[in-house]
């Protein structure tokens, strides 16, 4: 029998990669519809604090929606208490540029004022982003960031396409680091980066950029993305996205107990507290339940390879078809996706792109190909969500400019934007419960109808959606919305039900 | 900006890398508590059949013992309707070397019946392992599966120590190859095999008997495993064991498709055919919830690198000190779990000697060191159970001798068994419901007790232990939901509505 050959020790110390903690942001973003409140994460916060991390998310994305729709709680709030119980955390958020936390484009002062509030409030790094991967949705933005003193992190949103390469990615790398981007973070929403695409464009942007830090941020809905994690610091990532084990996988992320433990004997290591990390993890073991009627029922999909569909976007056109009693159609929208996808100039699929794009599918499928254009629709069309990857069908283009009687623009989107904050902050200044801040004119200029209902209740105090699902909403104005038919899952049987906003 | 290098594109074409489909056997015995019937097995075969896959492991391991004791179903039935339902496909079964499928060290001749009757009802690959790694715990079995003209597979069970070597592995894959193993299974039952030794065991297994076909099995409790199966393909493993996504993750394997989609663009491929891979997915999912009830609680658990206490260990000693009013003493029993595996010579924590060095821990804790001794671990002190990977602590082999009035053996212990084959035909021979045939005899030879209950109901038929789900409720019969208050997104908008059944 032949002696095998020794493994070769190595006696350099391994590279020490950082971890980022999501568990206070889009672990419960992904997992329980943003739900968690502040009073549950606060348990949490001694041992994150503590734990080594690099950074730790724990603001922005949908939470600040949730915490004033939801759970009447003030957002500011939820950052400074996290500031005052991490005070050795460096502090992230997510931030989509020139959207901020809305869902449209604001005027450059808002974004100024808004990245100034959050840097006085205790933020630290400023992960930005746009659904679009158009840079010039991002610059304000970034400087904003700069301007503030604070780590400005630009962003790739990963997508796959025929015209999405390494070579495009590594070039948006340059866009984000010429406007002084201080680390780079290759985002990865949907869980469709494999281990070989990420180790070819960490790779390539470590190759071009060596000196610049990079972030490797992917979900585990597909199931794959431990592995890529792995292929990226071997190319060379600097930080990995992780959430506790506790509130771990399916829609969520990878472990990040996992994370530390696959790095064992390699060439890289992870250095977290292990004792923290049982603590942290601990702690959200007992906090999960409350929360499980929010419970995402995805435990792993690979279908969206396929497809091109992240789940939470079938669900949707799951339930848009049902609406318009056009279950049997959900196969044909499935097809019409990426027709519509590529007629837009391929896109990302992430908010708001893929909302937009799939209901245009579904009225492409209900009512003949663009025979109905949504205006959301027609404003990506027509270039007001920013450039889209690749040109747009000249054909759809000219039925939205029919279907909405606007122009085609190539400028940035919030160049055509008139000064709003003066109006913004005037509006706010006349609702009940206005406390007179900045922070509350913020609020009310990205959710002015929800800032209107929370600022009037915000004395009553957080009211936690835990274990008390029936009860917990509070009754929203919906004039607007018809009545449907819907098909609804409550515990675990679907039935349907006429449903109808109250008056 | 610079211009990064381009990706270097391969042109030869990818290596073929195998894939055993575990959904039939592990997948339901690691979530389901082995529970799930032939019947709902059934429906997934033709699929299973013609998707591709190196192999199908749908016998052996727990499924025996589960179908006489929960199922009333006959094992040798359902290995026959597999056969039937998979005519092309390689079906595989996990044995346990000298135990077979039972608990206890059976004669030779019995060995050599079972795995004739095995051959001739169908099975085509025999993956045989011992817990103990003694490897004359697995020749007899390996010489019986040669002689019936079927694929021996041998297997490393894979632990975690500080005897066990990656050259340690290497000397065992000889051993193994030396009595005629057709191929060369590492597995690893507990999700202890991170990235690096993955790689560094199988590179070096091929370096020496490049031409021996590899084999990866990994659990994917840790939620480190995926990206191990990755670099276990990096350093040259043939075939990787999954589970189809549905049936997958917790304390069950890393996703089939996952494990496909992983390899994309990398120098590896794994041919399945994606319809038929959705196809199964569709059925699991499906039947899944009719067993809730048998689910595995463990979403992911990486604990086990520090206490080497696997999950199912865990559970079964938390059951022990309960019903010793003692649920206090967890801590200190997984203290003293790593000592009495010392002293056992570091044997691999697998049933059965996980039980057994668990207890023992138990004992300790409760009663003082080893002042009650169980005779299951007098025997392991003994050799009773085989070679310890390390020398036993002698003191402690003192007490065993001592406790059960033994004498340590060093021969494999098969070798002190008399002849029992005609004992044991006789003695099923006599009881209600027995067939006649040799395979009647071997399920007597294995679980006497449960084949005697077994025989004398067989007659009545399988007895499934699902619960069968409520079909979608009409309209009519939802009286039992009240009126909610609940959130509902909506294009985008979330707004609350009132619901109620419609009467």
């Amino acid at each position: 029998m032949a002696t095998p050959k020794k493994t070769v020790i190595t006696t350099t110390a391994p590279r020490k990669v950082g971890i980022t903690e999501l568990v206070l942001r889009d672990a419960h973003q992904s997992l329980l519809a943003t739900r968690m409140s502040t009073e549950d994460l606060m348990g949490a916060c001694a041992d994150i604090d503590a734990a080594g991390y690099w950074s730790v998310e724990c603001w922005g994305g949908a939470t600040y929606d949730s915490c004033i729709r939801f759970l009447n709680e003030d957002p500011w709030v939820r950052l400074r208490t996290f500031r005052r119980l991490m005070p050795n955390a460096q502090l992230q958020m997510l931030l989509r540029g020139q959207n901020l936390l809305g869902y449209r484009h604001y005027q450059d002062e808002v974004v100024d004022r808004f990245v100034k509030k959050s840097a006085d409030n205790g933020m630290d790094i400023f992960r930005v982003f746009d659904a679009m991967n158009d840079p010039r949705n991002l610059q304000h933005a970034m400087a904003a960031v700069k301007a503030a003193g604070k780590h400005a992190q630009g962003t790739i949103c990963y997508t796959i396409s025929p015209v999405h390469t390494t070579e495009g990615y590594v070039k948006l790398a340059g866009q984000l680091i010429d406007m002084g981007a201080d680390s780079i973070c290759l985002k990865d929403m949907a869980a469709l980066l494999k281990p070989q695409p990420a180790y070819d464009i960490v790779r390539a942007i470590k190759e071009v950029y060596g000196d610049t830090v990079v972030s490797v941020h992917c979900h585990s809905t597909t199931g794959v993305t431990q592995a890529s994690l792995l292929k990226a610091v071997e190319a060379g990532a600097d930080v990995l996205d992780t959430s506790i084990s506790a509130m771990s996988l399916g829609p969520g992320h990878n472990p990040t107990e996992s994370v530390v433990e696959m790095l064992e004997g390699t060439a890289y290591v992870a250095e977290l507290n292990s004792d923290r990390l049982r603590a942290i993890s601990a702690h959200f073991k007992k906090i999960r339940p409350k929360y499980a009627e929010f419970e995402s029922k995805t435990l792993v999909d690979t279908g969206i390879f396929e497809s091109q569909i992240p789940g939470g976007m079938l669900s949707n056109m799951e339930s848009q078809l049902k609406s318009m009693d056009a279950a049997d159609k959900v196969e044909a929208v499935m097809a019409e996706v990426p027709v519509v996808r590529k007629a837009a100039g391929y896109p990302p699929l992430v908010t708001p792109s893929s909302q937009i794009v799939g209901t245009q599918a579904v009225f492409n499928v209900m009512f003949g190909k663009y025979a109905r254009m949504t205006g959301e629709f027609a404003d990506i069309m027509l270039g007001y969500y920013g450039a889209s990857p690749a040109p747009r069908d000249a054909a759809v283009v000219q039925l939205a400019k029919t279907s909405s009687a606007k122009q085609p623009i190539d400028v940035r989107p919030a160049d055509l934007l008139p000064p709003e904050w003066s109006t913004l902050a005037t509006e706010a200044g006349k609702l009940a419960g206005f406390d007179g801040s900045e922070e509350d004119v913020l609020t009310y200029a990205m959710f002015p109808q929800v800032a209107e209902k929370f600022f009037s209740s915000r004395a009553a105090g957080p009211k936690s959606v835990a274990k008390e699902l029936a009860a917990a909403p509070p009754v929203a104005a919906t004039a607007a919305l018809a009545e449907e038919t819907l098909a609804i899952s409550y515990e675990g049987k679907t039935t349907t039900f006429r449903v109808k906003p109250l008056a």
